[in-house]
């Protein structure tokens, strides 16, 4: 039974893939795995997990996958938004009967120019098909690729009407007056910045972390920072993260991270992504080690 | 067997739904059945159908459901198009299954940025997941919601690797720049426009028709302009219809349109749609219904 919110460094987990297009189950396993160990948790089936990518069945497989070797499903926060209400709940019940400590959910992408009423509603439509009082719903404000923002007024409504099931976001708008706002408007939402530079200035302000890209290359520092942001060793930290981060973003960061995971664990098999995503040239690959080896990084 | 590209209007036909919100198989029929005895073909599960909204067995079984009822496979061309390779391969299979004229495909919408190459890759892989040389590929380019365009590169390197097999696009943009390069540049291409506004101006450069959402409401009178186009009575057909466009197109478009069908009926039920989206305003339908009345339209 789940009974509070989540903390800490999440990784919207990278997904690896066998050289026919099928997922890789025992690397995806093994980055999991180490994941938590370096301190992070565990935000599968996310935008940087091309899960969008994938098959609804794809993704529950690798589910029952990560639960089957005995990794804590109290620590995952899978995506399970998609654009129908009836995959988004299926996708929702799947997590939920795992014992996960919650979901991530993004609103239904394909129609624009969607009203807050209209938003809220298929919200509620899903949360009254999950029907199941362990849900955990972590919103995902991601607009750049929704085009539908979740808009201040839909997250007090859900709020006021699913309390203790709506309990969390996740803020990739890279909005800093909208973090402000949230932090200061919904005292009791978990709100999670998509970065770890936002750490040291959201922290004390009460967001719980992060659910970060880049967690899948640099978990250890990235979960030190959401616990230490305050000392002195946070600050350092925090510079720290943030030099990797700005190398990285710099690049499409999917393929960036499966660079950085291929050259670091000496497994190209790492590279493989899927259409319409493309890895990164061999230019792009060296340019990327070069400035990453440049500020001292290294994977492990 | 399938010998041919499609001619004519294509209503992207709405979805009616349920009290309970499930699709409503025989008012579905029965508005199919409709559209084809006033000239058009079936587009069902595009943007206007609300197929987004729409697990894929849900398609799956309203095209089924089309097929026992006797309508003819050759006049539809479903929409297939989801966000992964697979899904959409599933639902392309099954419409070739069903001897369908074609299927009509989205972009994967969901990553934004996507490369050339990248769009090619997915498309490829698509075809060779669906491998049947009965697929006709009608590629969907719809910019303002998938936010992918495809572009002349990709199409001209579709054609050139699977003849045959992508035979046509519907184009989405608006852009008469866009549709005018591209019946030049691929005089080959089965080439819809998304508005009838542009039948006039496109039949004479080898457009094959349209397919619009208002063909919904408007069955008849855009089948007869897109064979009479050059006569006197086609002048006159392209004002009338371009009167009824205008003015439905200044409301949400898929629930003017089910507003209209409701009105015309008398059956309310055609009102539903389904979240994110809502339907109109009662103070919108009596605009919408006035509007309409003063150009003398009349659904049937």
């Amino acid at each position: 039974m789940v009974t509070d919110v989540l903390t800490g460094a999440f990784a919207p987990v990278v997904t690896p893939f066998q050289s026919d297009g099928s997922p890789d189950t025992a690397r995806f396993i093994a980055h999991c795995r180490w994941l938590l160990e370096q301190g992070a948790g565990l935000a599968p089936f996310g935008t940087n997990s091309e899960a969008n990518s994938m098959a609804g069945t794809e993704r529950m497989e690798l589910l029952d996958a990560l639960v089957e070797a005995g990794l804590p499903p109290a620590r995952m926060l899978p995506g399970t938004g998609a654009c129908s209400a009836q995959e988004t709940a299926l996708l929702s019940r799947h997590a939920v009967a795992h014992g996960c400590a919650g979901v991530l959910m993004l609103p239904p992408f394909f129609y624009k120019g969607i009203t807050d009423e209209g938003l809220y509603a298929y919200y509620a439509d899903v949360i009254e098909r999950i029907a199941d009082p362990r849900l955990r719903l972590y919103l995902y404000h991601i607009p750049a690729l929704s085009d539908v923002p979740i808009t201040h007024a839909v997250i007090e409504r859900l709020l006021k009407d699913f309390p203790g099931i709506v309990v969390g976001i996740k803020d990739s708008s890279g909005d800093w007056d909208n973090l402000q706002t949230m932090l200061a408007r919904f005292p009791g939402l978990a709100i999670f910045p998509a970065s770890e530079s936002f750490i040291s200035r959201t922290r004390p302000l009460g967001a719980r972390g992060c659910i970060s890209a880049t967690v899948n290359i640099n978990p250890g520092r990235i979960s030190r920072l959401v616990d230490q942001w305050s000392s002195a060793e946070g600050q350092a930290l925090q510079s720290e993260v943030d030099r990797v981060r700005q190398i990285v973003q710099g690049y499409p960061m999917i393929a960036a991270l499966k660079e950085v995971l291929a050259q670091g664990l000496h497994d190209p098999a790492w590279q493989r992504v899927r259409a319409p995503l493309t890895r990164l040239s061999v230019a792009q690959a060296v340019a990327l080690h070069t400035a990453l080896e440049g500020v001292g990084f290294a994977l492990r």
